[in-house]
C-alpha cells in the first residue's frame, strides 16, 4: 500500500481522556512469563545460563531441512503455499500414527502450532470460570500460563516419596457438577523436576482415573528423550478414550518450526477442530509439508538417538560437577532418566528468588522454582537446563551456583 | 519412542459408563463453519467453484522462496530453526512498519500466527461474556468464529446506501460498563462484500469513535489489493492510540506460511504479547525469517502490481460476464475496487441456502450470505470469489447461476 501518492502521515487521537480499552476480566490475570524476564536479565556475554528451556541447536538437523524445503517447493510448492485443512496435512499425520507406540488412528490426530497450542485449546474447550483443574506440583510453566485465561480453579496435586500422591488425586477429583474437568500430567523426564512416573504409578493412575471419570491430558514433549531405556507406555494408550496426548516435534527436530500435535478420541475431536478453525485456521502448510519430507525413510530411528547420547553426556556431566562441587552442602537434586531438566533443592531458609541476582552476579543463571507452582511454592527449588552448555562450562557454572550458595549461608 | 522393545498396544478403557468429558460452556458455541462443509461438497473434478477464499496460487513467489530458504538455512539455520521472542523477529517487524502507510514504531508490532490468531488474540483481551461487540451486516466468518468462544453480545451494525450506517453505531455503543468492548471493521475490499469505506465515511467514524471513546479493530488482509487506485488511509492511522490493525502476508506473498501481524497501542501490546504467548509462544521462527528475506531489496513494490492486475481482470470477467448472463434477472450485485470478492443478491423470494445444491448438480459453486450475518442474515446474499477461476471458465461459471435462477424462479 506504500505508494507515492500515499506520504505517510498520523493524526494522533487528540482527545486525551479516559482509556478507552476495557480489558476482559481474564486479562487482569494475563501476566508477564517470570522465566521470560529472567532469560532477558540473562542474556549477556559470558553468563553460564542454566535457565534455557531450549533444546540444543547442535542437534537440529539443518542439512536435511535444506535438502527437504527444496523439495517440497520444487515439486509442490504452489501447494505448499496455500491455505490448507485444519485438522493437519494427512501424510504428516500418518507418519505421527505409525511413531507413537500404541494403535493410533490418523483421524484421532489434530496437528497444532507448538504443543503449547495444543494447552490453549484444551482450555477453551474445557475450562468454564471455577472449574476444577489438577496440575502437578510443580507443573509445566507454559500450561498454567494457556490455562489461567479461561479462569480454572487450580488444585495441585501433592508428590511423595515414590512420586505422584494418588490418594491426593483421588481427594481432589470431587463429583458431580465440580468434577475435576481433567487432569494435567507429564509423566516422562517432566519439566521442570526431570522425574518419571513409573509403570505401577501409570496403571495405578489409568484405574484411578477410569474408575472415577477423571480425563487426562497428557503432555509428552521429551518422552523421546530417554537416555538408557524407554519409559513405560503413555498414559493415553491405557485410556484413550478419555485422554488428550499432546505431543511435539519441538525436541526431536527443532522447535522453530512450532509443530506439535494432539491425540483424541472421535467424541471430542470435532470442538478441538473448530477451537483450532477459530485460533489460526490451520498450522503452517509449508511447515508440515517440511517435516512430513525430513520424515521419508524412518529419519527420527537414526536421528532420535544422537539427541539422547547427547543430553544423556550433558546430564552425566552435571551430576558429576554437583555430586563435586557440592559436597557437605545440605542441597538435593534430582537425577533424570532423561529429558533436559533437573531439579535442584537449596539449604533450608534458603530462597531461590533471592539467590538468583547473587548467582547472576557471579555469572550463572537458573529458573527459581516459584514460577513453576499452580500454589505454595516450594521457595527452596530452582530448576538447572544441562543441554546447550557446553560440558567445561557445565563444571564453572555448578562451581560458581555452589559458592552462590556457600556465600549466602 | 517407537523402539522394537515397545511393541505397539492398546488397552481401551473398558468402563463404558457416562462420559468422562464435562465441556466449557463455549464449546456449545463452536459450530463447524458452513463454507467448510460447502468446500468439501465442492471438492470434486469439474466443479466451477466460486465458494473458495483461497489467493491464486499463480501469485506465490515459489521461486523466491526457494532462494529465500536456501539463504536462511545456510546462513543461519540453527538460529532459523530455534525458539525465538513471542514479539516477532525485529527485522520483519521493521520491514513491516516500513511498508505500513503511516508512523507505525515497530515495538507496536506483534507478529501472529496468521491474522486469524489475531482475532483469537483480540478476543482474549478484550471480550468478557456478554460484552458488547460491534459488527458489520454482513461481517468476515472467521471473524465471528474467533470472538463467539469468548461469548460476546454481537451487534450488528447496519449499512445504508452510502456504506456504513454512522446512526446506527452511535445507537450500538452503549455507556457505562455495557460500553462496546470495540467496532470491528473490515474497511477495505471487505469480505464478503468487496465494498470499500470511502475517505468521507473514515473521517466521520474516526470522529465519532474518539468522541465516543469507542475503540476499533480494523482487519485490513485485503487493501494492498487495489485495482485503480489505493483505498483511503486505514482508520488506524487517524487514531492509533484506540485501534488495533491486523495486517496479513496471506494475500501478498503466501497464505501457507500462517503469517500476520497486529499493530496496537503501548498501552494494549503487553496483554496482547501475554495472550500470544499463552497461545502458541511464538509465530514460527523460520517462517518469520523466509518472508524477512524475501521481503529484502522491496520485493512487495514489484510483486504486488502483479498480483492487482491479474485480480482486476478476473473481478472484470465476472462484472461483464454478470452483465451479459443476469440481465432481465432481479439480482444485484457489488462492484469491488479490490480484493477477491464481490456480493451477490437473488431475486426477491428467492433464499441462498436453497439454491446452492441446485447449482453445485449443475457445476457451479458460491458460499451463501447467511454465514457472514452475526444475526439476522441477507438470506438472498451469496458471496463470489472470482480469482481462482480461469477466465473461461468465469463465463461458463456465471452462466451456470444464471441458468439455476432461472430454473428456481
Amino acid at each position: 500500500m506504500n505508494t507515492a501518492a500515499q506520504s505517510k502521515q498520523t493524526k494522533v487521537a487528540t482527545k486525551s481522556g479516559s482509556d478507552p480499552w476495557i480489558l476482559a476480566r481474564r486479562a487482569a490475570r494475563m501476566n508477564p512469563s517470570i522465566i521470560r524476564e529472567i532469560l532477558k536479565l540473562t542474556d549477556r556475554p559470558g553468563m553460564i545460563s542454566f535457565a534455557g528451556g531450549l533444546p540444543s541447536p547442535d542437534t537440529f538437523p539443518v542439512d536435511e531441512f535444506i535438502k527437504a524445503s527444496n523439495a517440497v517447493l520444487e515439486k509442490d510448492g504452489r501447494t505448499a503455499l496455500q491455505y490448507s485443512v485444519s485438522e493437519g496435512y494427512l501424510p504428516l499425520r500418518e507418519k505421527i500414527a505409525q511413531w507413537l507406540p500404541w494403535d493410533v488412528d490418523p483421524a484421532q490426530i489434530l496437528i497444532t502450532t507448538g504443543s503449547q497450542q495444543g494447552l490453549d485449546l484444551v482450555a477453551k474447550v474445557l475450562i468454564d470460570s471455577g472449574s476444577r483443574v489438577l496440575v502437578e506440583t510443580p507443573t509445566y510453566l507454559g500450561a498454567i500460563q494457556a490455562f489461567t485465561p479461561m479462569e480454572p480453579n487450580f488444585m495441585s496435586v501433592r508428590s511423595n516419596d515414590s512420586g505422584l500422591d494418588l490418594d491426593d488425586v483421588a481427594s481432589k477429583i470431587g463429583s458431580g457438577a465440580d468434577r475435576a474437568r481433567f487432569f494435567y500430567v507429564l509423566p516422562n523426564f517432566q519439566n521442570p523436576t526431570g522425574r518419571t512416573m513409573d509403570e505401577s504409578q501409570r496403571t495405578a493412575l489409568a484405574d484411578l482415573a477410569i474408575d472415577r471419570g477423571l480425563p487426562l491430558v497428557e503432555d509428552n514433549p521429551y518422552g523421546d528423550l530417554w537416555y538408557d531405556s524407554p519409559p513405560p507406555l503413555p498414559l493415553a494408550a491405557r485410556m484413550p478414550l478419555q485422554s488428550i496426548y499432546l505431543g511435539s516435534f519441538s525436541k526431536v527436530l527443532a522447535p522453530g518450526l512450532r509443530l506439535g500435535y494432539m491425540v483424541t478420541s472421535e467424541t471430542l475431536m470435532p470442538k478441538l477442530l473448530q477451537a483450532k478453525q477459530a485460533a489460526d485456521l490451520h498450522t503452517p502448510t509449508f511447515n508440515q509439508r517440511l517435516v512430513a519430507e525430513v520424515l521419508q525413510g524412518g529419519f527420527l530411528e537414526q536421528h532420535v538417538p544422537k539427541i539422547r547420547q547427547l543430553y544423556k553426556h550433558q546430564c552425566q556431566t552435571m551430576l558429576d560437577a554437583l555430586e563435586q562441587e557440592m559436597s557437605g552442602l545440605d542441597v538435593e537434586w534430582s537425577k533424570p532418566a532423561g529429558g533436559m531438566f533437573l531439579w535442584f533443592r537449596l539449604p533450608e531458609g534458603m530462597n531461590s528468588m533471592d539467590l538468583l541476582p547473587k548467582a547472576v552476579q557471579r555469572g550463572v543463571a537458573f529458573v527459581p522454582g516459584n514460577a513453576f507452582f499452580a500454589s505454595e511454592p516450594d521457595v527452596r527449588s530452582l530448576r538447572l537446563s544441562f543441554v546447550t552448555v557446553r560440558a567445561d562450562q557445565i563444571k564453572k557454572g555448578v562451581a560458581m551456583l555452589a559458592e552462590t550458595i556457600k556465600a549466602a549461608m
